[in-house]
């Protein structure tokens, strides 16, 4: 079981974090003992939206060998959709790869064709700029088509990291991680 | 208004991003125009618990010029803990500055002689150990002893971020905030 969380100039460092956390816990506390994951970027430097600079610990190369692809959102998003190498990067994900998404990632998403026919969702305030992308724009907290899951704002990367810990390591794992992050209000619906 | 995010190895990264994500939208949505903030560490680099590397803005140094001083959790306290330089480094904060901290961030608070006679609160697996700091343990998830501040577990840092908007911009900054995270949950009793 392989991760990659994508980073990029100008993401919000919450949407990040927000799905990194949980994540990473299957691995911390022992639920999925061969789970590993990188941080991937283009470059070796990245700085968020609020001035952070984060180290990935993968830069470049292909995507291909991840069996989840997550992706947070962030103003730079502005930038990514018009950048021929991000796209082409992101391109390298396997086919069969969960492209996991929150905020203005799922706008990423759609750019690279990916939502065309399938239900998603994103921020409140992108709902309408989604709707490029495909017909099918919901308001849902979490959207999940296979191997297409979108979430909306910022804070719902949480929500979706517990999601994608319970999808891939059970109920009773992501209730032990919920808890140790002291989540009181997860409703993913 | 000046902003201290203290970081430092094993540091839970959601601990730090759920309160820098609120805190820093004071600025990027203009609330208040003349906020400052800066991600310091007493090293270069850091490296969280879940082994990704940060870069602080400001490295060392004092900690006298900021009027709110930020501590995440992570299981990196046991070190900082028993690590002088630290310690030394947290003492050089003003006196009258506001102590935020959540989780076992608390825990730092409580060696620093910090919650001596003061309620305070950190993540639920460590209530038992924070009796050593103060009798006065208590659950709830935001506990405001005036400029010592203190929260539970990992998400509880949104929470804490969002508490402390409101009371340095207002309740109307606080709720754009907390809209613009799609934070539909926030309640910090």
């Amino acid at each position: 079981m392989k991760l990659a969380f994508v980073i990029y100039d100008g993401l919000t460092t919450l949407d990040f974090a927000g799905m990194f956390d949980p994540l990473t816990r299957l691995k911390t506390m022992g639920f999925v003992g061969n789970l590993e994951y990188d941080v991937c970027a283009l470059n070796s430097l990245v700085l968020s939206f609020e001035n952070l600079q984060l180290i990935p610990t993968k830069v470049g190369g292909s995507l291909e060998g991840y069996d989840y692809i997550i992706i947070p959102g962030g103003n730079g998003i502005a930038e990514q959709i018009k950048d021929d190498a991000f796209l082409s990067w992101m391109k390298t994900a396997n086919p069969e790869a969960t492209m996991a998404a929150v905020c203005g990632g799922v706008i990423i998403l759609g750019v690279l064709g990916l939502l065309a026919g399938k239900k998603a969702t994103t921020h409140p305030a992108m709902l309408g700029y989604l709707n490029n992308f495909t017909p099918y724009v919901v308001e849902d907290r979490i959207v999940d088509e296979g191997n297409i899951i979108t979430a909306r704002g910022v804070t719902s990367a949480i929500d979706l990291g517990l999601y994608l810990c319970e999808r891939i390591a059970g109920k009773e794992a992501r209730e032990h991680i919920q808890k140790q992050m002291d989540y009181l209000n997860y409703d993913c619906k």
